[in-house]
């Protein structure tokens, strides 16, 4: 890994989770526990992808880091939240991430769902904050482009499908139709974001949206890879989950070999897209990289 | 019930109805059974009492109706989700809601956590939307205060409570502060965005929070009144179920007579704070008085 990147990666890990830990205070009354649920879920786990995305874009533009980290809070909530329910008993059932117990396994299941819910509700209170951003027309462009990639049209309508997956048999256009909702709408706003924060018309986004569709297919590629082939204990969490449940992914429908060689050229494809940039893209690159490399 | 108030439950709820059909058509892709569970929850029930409060306060300040109502839609998709999770069998388990049984029963677990979630974005992608006003300050305070009344700080923070309260016994004051979070702040909301939408400044809307306030805790004794002594047919949904959980309650705490007593006080109180206003208040004031006389 390069040192950008890596350096990259150590200070968003420490950034998010000291700005959720002061945007979260524990309240000394019986909201308490709900409160303690959400840091647990919030803090101290995940690579914090979006929220680097965010801020290295938002950084290309110049925009302050205290600013592009608060929406790079609000859009790990989101994050967060859909982990949260995802792992529910009536969803993946799942009882591991990042290591430690589920939110339903450390608490309980009626708290995951709040703690889910108050997570989702919070990433709107973050943005709709003037501390985000002095002009109510960024703020309000941040709260539409996260509202839109979360819900129905975004990623919830992709864990739907995945739902749907697992008792239809779909074709590789309708999987990567999947994905882009499911995983792609929320990095794609993570870029969206930054640019936004930056003041980038969306004229001047087409290049980052490409980059941001292009990164995530890639991401998702690899995720079926380490879920085919991967290391549970470096992954943090239960693998060879898609085979079990009998869903087609792009490496049951592409094979291995093609599946990794697609990811690749979909990492080329979105280096190109920031050729417009100089070394102040250089961030994203690495990370467009790191996104098939990785082992978790 | 007088006519001016029949009139505008009648309306609303057809409005509303309306309003969620058009904002949310099928999709043609494995996501119509998300869109079709959400609308299921949303579409034909419940006495809309949050957009009537938000249409009538943005009414006295001669707001666009249609904009209105898009506010309204906004904030019943908050009041939709929360009904959803909370009937979750992790949560009070209820198989009936609106005299049909719960999105649970008539789906599953899992598209009854993803109908809440995709309802809850919903109602940011709407608020945010140019449609519901051009003005992008109007929209950011609509945003900023309905997350805020959603989440750990609002309901999210009180259905907590009020999972603590089983095993924990409230004195009235730990009661009161529940139920301020668990339902008066989403009717302070529904009032607060009626005035924002009617561009009245926050120090012009002290007497319109009091209001609300006074009618969200008499909205709650009138509850407590009904679970304890009410009609499962009119409710529509299981009743006696505080009782049996050991939950205190209003009506466990004060005896019947006080609490309709002090729901009654209440209401005077509510219907006081609108001395200022004339003949234009006259559904905001029947509303308060409908709010203790309902049987459901």
């Amino acid at each position: 890994m390069d040192s950008l990147l890596a350096d990259g990666l150590g200070r968003i890990a420490s950034d998010i989770d000291t700005a959720f830990d002061q945007l979260l205070p524990l309240p000394e009354d019986p909201r308490k526990r709900l409160v303690e649920a959400m840091r647990y879920a919030a803090i101290g786990g995940g690579k914090r992808l979006r929220p680097l995305l965010l801020t290295a874009t938002a950084e290309m533009y110049g925009v302050d880091r205290d600013a592009a980290l608060r929406a790079g809070v609000a859009i790990e909530s989101i994050h967060v939240y859909s982990l949260i329910h995802d792992d529910l008993p009536c969803m993946d059932d799942d009882e591991l991430r990042h290591g430690k117990p589920t939110i339903h396994k450390a608490y309980d299941e009626a708290t995951a769902v709040l703690a889910g819910d108050a997570l989702h509700a919070f990433a709107f209170e973050v943005l709709s904050d003037v501390a985000t951003s002095g002009d109510p027309f960024t703020r309000i462009e941040l709260v539409a482009t996260l509202a839109g990639a979360s819900g129905f049209q975004g990623m919830a309508g992709g864990q739907m499908m995945d739902i749907v997956a697992e008792t239809s048999t779909f074709d590789l256009q309708t999987i990567t139709r999947l994905q882009q909702l499911k995983t792609g709408a929320l990095l794609g706003a993570s870029v969206e974001m930054g640019a936004i924060l930056g003041k980038v018309p969306p004229e001047g986004r087409t290049h980052l949206r490409g980059y941001a569709r292009d990164i995530g297919l890639a991401f998702q590629i690899a995720d079926d890879l380490i879920d085919h082939e991967g290391d549970e204990k470096a992954a943090g969490k239960a693998l060879r989950k898609d085979a079990e449940a009998g869903k087609e992914t792009f490496v049951s429908l592409l094979g291995p070999d093609r599946a990794r060689a697609q990811a690749r050229m979909l990492v080329d494809q979105a280096v190109a897209q920031l050729a417009s940039h100089g070394v102040e893209a250089d961030l994203l690159r690495a990370l467009a990289r790191y996104i098939v490399e990785r082992d978790h």
